[in-house]
């Protein structure tokens, strides 16, 4: 059984405070989304709203380059929001401070790797099913390991 | 007023323990969307990116199997995170131990069922709209609680 | 160094209730936007599902009223689930109660107002961008202090 969280969810706990880094850093990197989609719809003038569209005197339209970034956007919004959670039921688990920082680096990079490849400079595959893959395995381990703990 | 923290947040509290569980079991549930939209893009041969229908020589094209799955991924996408908090809202708020299982309980197979029937089995209505009805429900309740409470 | 958890998580913590209450708010406002697309899908008989659109004899088509009210749903599936964990973040940062109180209720007005100006009564730009401004702005400030405190 898991250390009584009193220890666990403490900013005295170097795993916390990890935790707490690492969903800040997914924080930023999903609001520079914003920008990223921003700026495809500038350079391509293309807008989904007609007030937005008016004031370039574009009509509205849909364009690859923008659709691209919302796509990975997207991806994010259907992923990272797991890892909050999903990190924070496996620091519960009183891991390993050295796996468990090594598991949280490693899913940052991941995530920062997928947009990269796909909406910034397009690698050919597999670069961004590798990087979602890697994503989507670290998740698992850790939520797995929550599961066990708290069945 | 609700007990201190201390106390509700620990591994030692069944009710938070069932907390965690059930957000495990919702971030799986999660993760496996992305499975069912993978075979649903190789079935149809219906790709988003240029770099993935090229692999097999197929257009990008959208294909609506395709997209009845991810409109349940996206259902989800708006609805579980806000679990995710709710719940854990409501844990604070120090309920019957008994009522908390329940709810965790009825929520996760009510959002399972509602993706069976709207994306694996397609089941006419109102079996899609009674299983997302049932999930709001227990939302608005763990959530009007924690407000009650907390205000 | 913040001070342990053990006092910042804690219901008897006033920054700590005030994040339960505005993350219950911004819950119950998302939820709205179901009820929101819903009203629209009907007044305007567009449905996206086949077994949708047959109970009342239509056919499946896109229509820019719902459109308008799912991007504005969208655009707060972006953003509010980052307040859930970056307004947790800078709890745990020990800020001052007056600033953190005004810091959630100007969060959630901001993102009231956008999706009152996105989706129910369209005003012009800037108001849609300076309501999203002022949330990413509050955001921003909350995530760098986060980062700066638990690096």
């Amino acid at each position: 059984m898991a250390q009584g969280l009193p220890d666990a969810v403490s900013t005295d706990n170097p795993v916390f405070r990890a935790y707490l880094f690492y969903c800040g850093i997914l924080i930023l990197k999903m609001m520079l989304m914003t920008i990223l989609t921003a700026r495809q719809r500038i350079k391509h003038k293309a807008f989904a709203n007609e007030e937005d569209a008016k004031n370039l005197k574009v009509k509205v339209r849909v364009d690859e380059n923008v659709e691209r970034v919302r796509r990975a956007h997207l991806n994010d919004v259907e992923n990272i929001p797991l890892f909050f959670v999903g990190a924070f039921i496996y620091t519960l688990t009183n891991p390993s401070e050295y796996v468990a920082k090594s598991l949280f680096l490693a899913y940052t990079v991941a995530r920062i790797v997928h947009t990269f490849v796909y909406a910034v400079y397009v690698v050919p595959q597999p670069a961004r099913m590798l990087s979602f893959a890697a994503g989507n395995f670290i998740m698992s381990y850790m939520v797995i390991k929550g599961l066990i703990n708290f069945a």
